[in-house]
């Protein structure tokens, strides 16, 4: 790289995607990637950056200077300068700030106020939109003067005398219109619009429910503040499946997991760790409480992993089926009754067939009548309990305004080692000192 | 509905969006339905029938007649259509096939015989392609003409005279330029391509990256054969991230979960908890071998919960972490040993707080000091085992070419149950046999 023929890597730099040189951009040296990045047009670098990972663009826009560093801040749309510069702390944003142009840096400033997980936080203010009384080829004239700084040119938004959005066209419908044809007549005025505290995830959920390239967004008074485009979207849709999956791992979701430092991720999970630890040793003393039960019927230890297991594998699958189908929508609030009854029966199903299963094979193996009905009917009960925790668990905590994935699978299984351990040794002991005794 | 005036009704459906009325649909009765959709235009109604589960699809179908019926599939765009025929039987299939045009229908079978997880079960055929010698302006017009048959015309494609990809132009560039600009002096030629075999999550990771709203779709020749478009790529990631989720607990992902019967969902689940189960039994069968240790140290029982519960959590969490991160393709196929490295320095930490903790806790509670020692080494080891598994399985399973995603949280912690049962009463015997007796 260092000695090539610098004409050729400049025209390999401007052929070359974008996305394509951020991808390799990390396995070069600081000084190698700085090069790079000089050599590029500003709008290309700007799009590089936003790319690469937050910790090395800090360094990179040192390296460039704050000549160049200033024109590719200003070539970004603000929606991604803001994403970059609200992840650094106080004292260089305003610096970097400082170097934008005035106007810009005043648009990013305002994203940065709004929560990064709101329809504000991720909207851009870069979009196009004309007063109702202009005709068709008058927008279009609009779009062709405004459109290298507009994100997407794809809707044009109307707005009356006060920036009140009132209506839409798309590129589309310009085209198709005949150029003297007023916007007023040919916009929709049914604008499906989101206000800007809308949070991230009810905002891709109406991008995708309606197939839209983009929604706008406005404040209590309909004002039009700016556009959320389906390509934020996309990564709002991807990084809320990532953090469904973490959590229901018991994870902390934050951001990119391997980037950060082996004692780190070990001090994220060891509280949680640790606190299951107890959880499960609650369960432990469950069975050292009935450990006069145990002496009586040693082999009841050989089934523990079982009971545990069983419903705990149970539980997990209808955690994940529900948080999922909270997540998609297909499981709504209201029916909350409806989906845990459904549960149950499909666990009266599985737990009876899994429990004269597990029956039959303890009888076989040990040759104690006593103890297949044991570790058969504890199992079944163990079964239901484990359908009721593993939905109701989550449906409470959604219903209750937080994400249905912090009942992590973890929790939800050490929960249910206590109550199978309740159930198993209870009817154990209540059999043994019924019948046995 | 039945009694109120016809033409409000009539006005409210040109108002209202399809997606909100396919959301509506399903609460009416099938005679309400049929009235709803064929007051609606066919292009709108098409849209509506799309939205909803496909085994409405087909009752609304018959009950709207063979016109009406055909009228509505001609408006569908082909993938969609393919989409809805892909899913009913043979016979019916060829019934409505039938009674589309000729050559949609052509298309339509056409789409049928791509795999319906690649690149070509999910395009469609309704693009804009034109020739390299037109002009800005002429390709505006060929747009203008063809545009309503086209599901997106914000590129435009460009062939040679044997239908191959030559270039690619995006309306906002065809409006930004001169009229009598060629097209083939604004085009760009590097254009990013899918094969028609591409598996679709493989499509998503191009459309995110790229951020495209459509990407073109050709066969080995590079002939275009179609695209996909971004809110295909958008229901792709969704239908992704929900089967990765269901499959982590060990639920083979079939569409609409809720949808199914109880009976249907509980043979769905039944052998692979019954699988498990014997997975658990083997945890068992170990306890069993070591019955003489454990009548030795009763207490032991009391920490089994916890020996099970601890790795088996920390092996769900690092499961989690690598199948997420190969979907997103954070970790990659070839860095596997340093992200089985990392996750085993991870475990090494938290084994060894956690195994400190438990042991002293087993000191406080029972007052041994070799049970103390035996719990907390046991916990640590087990601890890095599980980070092994946990990573090493996904990773193996992801080599060999299979969904990652298919090395479930059930069956991992039911392997580590047989681990850490293993490690347990194996460390336990030979402490008791080496300086206890």
């Amino acid at each position: 790289l260092a000695a090539g023929p610098t004409e050729g890597l400049r025209r390999f730099l401007r052929e070359v995607h974008y996305a394509d040189l951020a991808e390799v951009l990390p396995e070069l040296n600081l000084a190698q990637r700085i090069k790079i990045i000089r050599m590029c047009e500003p709008s290309k670098a700007a799009a590089i950056l936003y790319q690469l990972d937050r910790s090395e663009v800090k360094e990179l826009l040192e390296g460039l200077g704050e000549w160049r560093a200033a024109a590719i801040l200003r070539e970004m749309s603000t929606d991604d300068a803001a994403d970059l510069l609200g992840e650094m702390p106080q004292e260089e944003r305003e610096r970097f700030l400082s170097l934008m142009g005035a106007a810009e840096a005043e648009d990013v400033q305002e994203l940065l106020e709004y929560g990064p997980d709101t329809a504000g936080g991720i909207m851009t203010t870069e979009f196009v939109s004309v007063r109702e009384d202009v005709t068709a080829q008058e927008a279009i004239e609009i779009l062709r003067a405004t459109a290298p700084d507009a994100e997407t040119v794809y809707y044009v938004y109307v707005v009356d005398k006060e920036n009140r959005l009132v209506g839409v066209v798309s590129l589309r419908e310009l085209i198709l219109s005949a150029p003297a044809t007023r916007v007023a007549d040919i916009m929709r005025t049914e604008v499906i619009r989101v206000d800007v505290n809308t949070d991230q995830e009810e905002v891709a959920r109406i991008v995708a429910k309606y197939d839209f390239l983009a929604v706008p967004v406005v404040d209590a008074r309909n004002r039009l503040l700016g556009i959320v485009t389906v390509d934020d979207i996309l990564d709002v849709v991807e990084e809320e499946a990532t953090e469904d999956i973490l959590r229901l791992a018991n994870i902390e979701y934050e951001g990119r997991y391997f980037e950060s430092g082996v004692v780190k991720r070990a001090t994220k999970r060891l509280p949680w760790l640790v606190a299951l630890m107890f959880g499960e040793l609650l369960a432990g003393h469950v069975i050292a409480n009935f450990s006069a039960t145990l002496s009586a019927i040693t082999a009841l230890a050989f089934f523990m992993t079982v009971m545990a297991g069983g419903p705990g594998n149970l539980a997990t699958q209808t955690l994940a089926v529900v948080v999922r189908g909270l997540a998609t929508g297909e499981v709504n609030s209201r029916a909350v009754l409806g989906v845990i009854l459904g549960e149950v029966r499909v666990a009266v199903i599985v737990g009876l067939v899994s429990g004269l299963v597990l029956a039959g094979i303890a009888y076989a193996w040990q040759g104690q009548t006593v103890l297949g009905f044991i570790v058969g009917l504890s199992l079944a009960l163990s079964m239901i309990v484990a359908a009721i925790i593993g939905s109701l668990v989550p449906l409470v905590i959604n219903r209750f305004g937080f994400d249905p994935a912090l009942a992590s699978g973890p929790f939800i299984t050490t929960l249910m080692d206590v109550c199978s351990m309740l159930i198993y040794f209870g009817l154990a002991t209540f059999i043994l000192h019924r019948y046995l005794i």
